[in-house]
């Protein structure tokens, strides 16, 4: 058992708790927001969140906070525990990020951040770059003055990618990268052989889609005293409180699995927050109690998502309920219906891409962020830029911009450098199911017996807990034995296309 | 138009707004909480509220704003626009009150209010009022300490009550309610003789009371621009920003016509709330943008519950609906469908009365609130006081507690005052219909026409702008001419009974 707080930490603790109590009413008005606000109650909501944001970048930046984070670090010697150490570390990190930013380029990039949203949204609704290029030539600049304020030791990029995935670095991405860049071009040629999905044709109505959805998590443990459901324009996951857990999904008209695989990639990020360390000194409210990192998040996302939900075993045992649901069956069997959960072909959009093309979409952004911060790639040129990679990449091309460098909501809000989280997400996840797979066997052979629950366990014995003691390739060297690596995720990925060929 | 506002008061302005954003976020947070929060999220929340509470009761009594309304009364000359001395002159006194309160007494009343309203379910529960009394003992004791610190030249009831009702008076309150208790209780013996409804039986689907609902309010108005509804198991009208009005219902098995009504009361709720002041210079976020009183509040909603929902003219119109919903016809004709809306029979539970009994459940009461705070009922009287005064009144006895002095949750929340406002609301809502009716001939026959419309618009043009402007009963002198009287309402029950027993 860790030792017992000392008063400057308990003092410091208190603290951090009413910021956790602020942090949270802005998700649950977050949440509100994109559930069933009404339109015109979005100018005040962005008040109130406004005025939230502001209180907990105050509470995060004062003096009185770095006196309390001071004087808990004057209390810490050789007797001191390891996790009183990290925590300290973590909170001193932020608060020097925090206190080196000038207010007034906090203010200026808030005030960007929501034109540049309105902007872009007016800009996809046209399909015009033009439209948005301003304000995202602001965005760039107001960043990379951001960057220059924090003087880390780290590149413009990496700089402001550490908030989503800490000590990341460009030439570990690239390294990660390059094999991705090269083979999965050549997967998803291969993946042309493979006979598609029959042809659509088919839909399922709401209410189906809906008892679908409720069966599924029933089924991985979705527990209605600590759980919310809801619906919501762009599905997500959010965390209220330590006991108020929300995940949301849509019924996309036309897009019949939709809305289960949502509901599967949003109960992965659920249940990592849900198994996320919150008892205990030195947890929840400390930044030990916290996500690893973005890319670790996604990591469970896509586990439930892609390893679990469009696996030929979970489609063998979901092929008869979608039979019964939609009164007639289009797949003709179980693997008719598990191609159908996993159809292989490049497309322009990186949110429905499918498994094997989604990390070329990252790989694209990731490039093109580097070239827009670091290498002068002038804003105007990023729709050409943009498409001429989607032929390189993915041998498609964007008819215009909304299909093409609009689409994603990301760089409108200025976020840059959160990109690679996702296909670090993907090749975490791949690690992990390796591992898992050498202790318990294939997952195909679980989820064929039904034993999803050990999955479960697994990730919620290994992973959930790790919170940020360690930094995404730490967690992955601790759970796996191994460096992070692209590899097991291509090897999974040749197996499922033979799988799936075959 | 006002004049423009002064450099002081654009300062006071702007730390009120602040308090509204704080304000809304509360009210947002508590409309989550009541319609999709799951229940192990409820400490947390209790932590959330609680915070923001803290922080309004700080912008509401510290020096700083003391100093803002100081300067803004210090600038009032004879120039100053009425609207501008009537702002200042409602912040004065609230700053004044909140001033005298020793925060000692606002934190043990957080508490008492919390633990009571805990204490109160179990006891409620068991029907076992000895678990709640040492709960409701301290609450009493606690809102005495309040009134004496408050030391406001009224008795404890009065000052606690004005917090609901300005400028409220007990000897006023027993005049109104003097004819009330006189007249009703002959009224209810007189409705034995009419033909009661139709015993029951019937019940009507969710879907099908859903979409009742939502016709109803889309025929007076209701906008999902600015609108929104859920379920919550209570019913109640919740403002979440200038543009952002939600309300509840819920479905209540056994009870077919329960949403319905409940749809047509909270929707005036929120109609006031949505005619309130909201633009000028010295409306919202001043005093002047906010409800005259609970009273007036309420006399808004019982309007479009009883005067509208309840009417023959609408049983004439929502028969053929409900017929067809139902899929079948247990009423005979729209009069039968009518009675059914219109029970008038004494019952044990106050939510739940007719038009007729309602008021002399707050009779008892307010009977009981002035006994216990003012002379000296021990609190382990109370069930036999209360049950006495249910035969005394109503003609029924509860068999246990949890039907009698536990069914409302007020006590336990240490509200006391706040009942009589109910009354007030029916009476209010009775005098400015025959007002509108003196004007603009018989509701029943504007109904009758489908002109809802013009009954809206003639509260919208003469009860919703006023705000804070007047009191409750300045609102009905304004209105309506005359004082406010008990008279309108007896007469319009007397004319309902005769038409229902016709």
């Amino acid at each position: 058992m860790p030792a017992a707080l000392s008063p400057a930490q308990e003092k410091l603790k208190a603290h951090l708790h009413t910021s956790q109590l602020l942090g949270s009413i802005h998700s649950a008005l977050y949440f509100d927001q994109n559930t069933v606000m009404p339109p015109a109650g979005a100018s005040w909501r962005g008040e109130q969140l406004g005025l939230l944001a502001r209180q907990l970048h105050e509470r995060q930046s004062s003096a009185a906070y770095a006196d309390l984070v001071a004087a808990a670090e004057a209390e810490l010697d050789t007797e001191s525990h390891p996790s009183a150490r990290r925590n300290l570390a973590l909170l001193r990190q932020e608060l020097e990020r925090q206190r080196r930013l000038d207010p007034e380029l906090v203010g200026r990039l808030a005030t960007a951040q929501a034109h540049g949203y309105a902007v872009w949204q007016e800009a996809r609704a046209k399909a015009e770059f033009r439209l948005f290029a301003p304000a995202l030539q602001e965005l760039l600049d107001l960043r990379r003055e951001q960057a220059r304020q924090l003087a880390e030791p780290r590149s413009c990029w990496e700089t402001l990618a550490q908030h989503f995935e800490p000590d990341v670095s460009k030439a570990r991405l690239e390294e990660l990268f390059l094999p991705l860049r090269q083979r999965l071009p050549e997967l998803l040629e291969r993946a042309r052989g493979i006979p598609g999905p029959e042809p659509g044709g088919w839909d399922l109505a709401e209410p189906q889609q809906e008892e679908l959805c409720r069966q599924l998590l029933e089924e991985w443990g979705y527990d209605a005293e600590r759980c919310q459901r809801a619906h919501s324009p762009h599905p997500f996951s959010c965390t209220v409180g330590p006991g108020d857990f929300r995940i949301t999904t849509r019924v996309v008209p036309g897009m019949p699995l939709s809305a289960f695989l949502a509901t599967a990639h949003e109960w992965g990020h659920s249940l990592y927050e849900q198994g996320l360390p919150r008892r205990g000194d030195h947890y929840f409210p400390w930044p030990l109690g916290d996500a690893t990192s973005m890319g670790v998040h996604e990591s469970q996302s896509l586990f439930f998502e892609c390893r679990l939900a469009r696996s030929a075993a979970l489609a063998e045992r979901w092929y008869p309920r979608f039979r019964n649901a939609l009164g007639q069956d289009p797949w003709g069997d179980a693997r008719g219906f598990w191609r159908c959960l996993n159809p292989m072909r490049a497309g322009l959009n990186r949110v429905e891409a499918d498994e094997l093309s989604y990390c070329l979409h990252i790989v694209l952004r990731f490039e093109l962020e580097l070239a827009l911060l670091e290498q002068d790639l002038p804003v105007a040129e990023l729709p050409h830029q943009w498409n001429r990679k989607m032929e390189q990449l993915l041998g498609v091309k964007p008819s215009n911009d909304a299909e093409g460098c609009l689409q994603d909501v990301h760089w409108s809000e200025g976020l840059f450098g959160y990109f690679p989280s996702y296909a670090l997400g993907h090749l975490i996840s791949a690690q992990l199911s390796e591992a898992m797979e050498s202790q318990i066997g294939p997952l195909e052979q679980q989820l064929a017996a039904g034993r999803d629950g050990v999955l479960q366990e697994w990730l919620a014995g290994r992973v959930w807990p790790l919170g940020r003691q360690v930094n995404a390739e730490q967690l992955v060297e601790q759970v796996t034995g191994s460096a992070l690596s692209p590899q097991p995720f291509l090897r999974y990925l040749e197996q499922k296309l033979e799988r799936l060929g075959g």
